[in-house]
């Protein structure tokens, strides 16, 4: 079977990692010169409305995914008509847009923080005084890693965030002082199969994730599990999906969705029986999913703009390096590495060197 | 760090996908068309003895290493001369020749089956009265998956042995009535570190390993570790080695070597913290050895000459296939799958399932 996969990022050079051994094949479509997962397979460089080259891929292929949410709906809608897509126009169209997709949580009864759509400086201020400060304004679309987005803490912020992002379809988000941000992965075949992943705690620093730990037995999975099962249900999910949530006192809001493998879930490598790459795949190429349960305790992170030592990495005892073949630069997400131990005690020890190292 | 691979076939294949994570990059020599390494990597075809290919795959890369053993020693000595060759051709020499493999064996105080050079049909008649039946007589060089190999049962098979293998070097060993057959992956560094994985419990069939399986805290454990780790010493070995054994009632005798990562290591993919071919990685590249504890209980099984029914096996709980990219053939290895579970109830479970399957 070959797959085609929509970006040719770490995502998809992951995916690939995890799809050759079970014999597939691996065509990216990606306008880069050279993405990093083209040596795992074969690189069609073409934009993403080129309706052309998206033609020759779609036939090309046995089925499409993709690695990331900002690809054009049209894209999509295009080669849905062609060949078989995982997942969905529906599900990509609702991720793409902040407000439709707050709606949907709300509409299947999944708590998420308050939301206004603001398209003008007087709907930010009627806005403001209806959901009150702090708050965030957020582009409805296109938004990732935390750009497209400007904290509002006082009266004074309003007129200098519309002046940054006016113009734009926005949003006016509550600000959510969370507990703890989470984050679960799901993922459903076609005939309805589903599968959970246990929950993962993530940190993100200046809005890109920088460390997730699996969190077997945590006393949020089945409501988190209920929550992710109704969006699959909902949108006839096929493939990985991945809800962040902030976890207020006794609850859990949505705070949104990604259709598709997620950096969050990169522990599920060496850290669950099944790796959320080789799920996605089994799901859209419609095979039995594998488990999710853990194999012992993980704890990931990335390594932004800079690659480590890798020497000093190595000898860190438990320590899996996953590097992505990109050049060096400022915010970039260059690699990550899991930590994953047996036992517990060796865990706690680990996460401490690890620390003390990066 | 460009790693040249010696070979193209699966273990070529496997090392290239535990390295792409570490950033290393393959190019792999061999003659074949499309090798089925080749979608991971450059492929350099080219004969062994092509000393042009050869002096520009030196040239390429920045250590070599080989996947297989049967390689004429020229190449490697050639190679040696012009970049870094792990493991070198000393090992490389001592286990293309099982007399001087013995030989070795004997004089690091290494218990062996009994074995006489042989070079005409006196002297396997001299042989055979001096070891006794049932013996088998071997090709001295050029062996592998039982090819070249004739068991002498009684007295009548001495000459359709002669007949049937005449005129290549051969040796006469005892045949070794053996409890079990196991094997122990060790690795070592130019530094001198060393780790060595739990012993490998293996069930042959027709010549060719069909099955294998991890054996954390084996009693015989300590035993091989000795036996290897003398070679390992005395070669200067760098990279993973394999020693295949016979335990024979309280005792362990040493039947081959092999220089590379091997077949009964396959389930440290996910049976292990660090797989067989990571840590050859690690090794040859001069980086730290991971650890080589079990992570759970492991048991692989080899496809031999068909693919599998994938949607059967991985509706298996449990079962991680790897597929090699390489069409059926009778008696060529295809594949092979990795049952892992974490506890031994489920193991012993899956055990029985996967049996009733293949």
């Amino acid at each position: 079977m070959i797959i085609g996969v929509l970006g040719g990022g770490q995502l998809a050079r992951m995916l690939a990692l995890a799809g050759l051994p079970l014999g597939f094949r691996f065509v990216f479509f990606d306008p880069a010169t050279n993405p990093c997962s083209a040596p795992l397979g074969e690189h069609m460089q073409g934009e993403f409305t080129d309706r052309f080259k998206l033609e020759l891929f779609a036939r090309r292929v046995d089925v499409v995914t993709f690695e990331f949410e900002n690809i054009p709906l049209e894209c999509i809608e295009f080669l849905s008509a062609r060949t078989v897509v995982h997942p969905g126009p529906g599900a990509l169209a609702l991720s793409q847009d902040r407000l439709l997709e707050k709606q949907l949580f709300r509409e299947l009864g999944i708590q998420a923080p308050v939301v206004r759509g603001v398209d003008s400086l007087e709907a930010l201020e009627a806005a403001v005084m209806e959901i009150g400060l702090p708050a965030v304004l957020k582009t409805r679309t296109l938004g990732y890693d935390g750009k497209g987005q400007h904290v509002l803490r006082g009266p004074d912020d309003v007129a200098k965030a519309w002046q940054l992002l006016g113009g734009f379809s926005l949003v006016l988000e509550r600000l959510v002082e969370f507990d703890r941000e989470i984050s679960i992965l799901a993922v459903r075949r076609a005939c309805g199969d589903m599968a959970f992943y246990p929950l993962s705690e993530n940190v993100h620093q200046a809005g890109v994730l920088r460390f997730s730990r699996s969190c077997p037995d945590d006393p949020f999975q089945g409501l988190a599990e209920e929550m992710a099962g109704k969006l699959l249900r909902r949108l006839d999910y096929v493939g990985v999906l991945a809800l962040e949530l902030f976890q207020v006192g006794e609850t859990l809001l949505a705070n949104e969705m990604a259709p598709r493998v997620h950096n969050s879930g990169h522990w599920t490598i060496e850290g669950s029986e099944t790796s959320q790459f080789e799920n996605h795949l089994r799901a859209i190429a419609g095979l039995p999913l594998g488990k999710t349960a853990v194999t012992g305790h993980s704890a990931m992170v990335n390594f932004i703009g800079r690659k480590p030592d890798l020497a000093k990495l190595l000898a860190l005892r438990g320590l899996h390096v996953h590097l992505y073949g990109k050049s060096e630069r400022p915010g970039r997400k260059v690699g990550h590495a899991t930590l994953w131990c047996r036992s517990k005690g060796a865990f706690t020890e680990g996460c401490r060197a690890l620390r003390s190292l990066y």
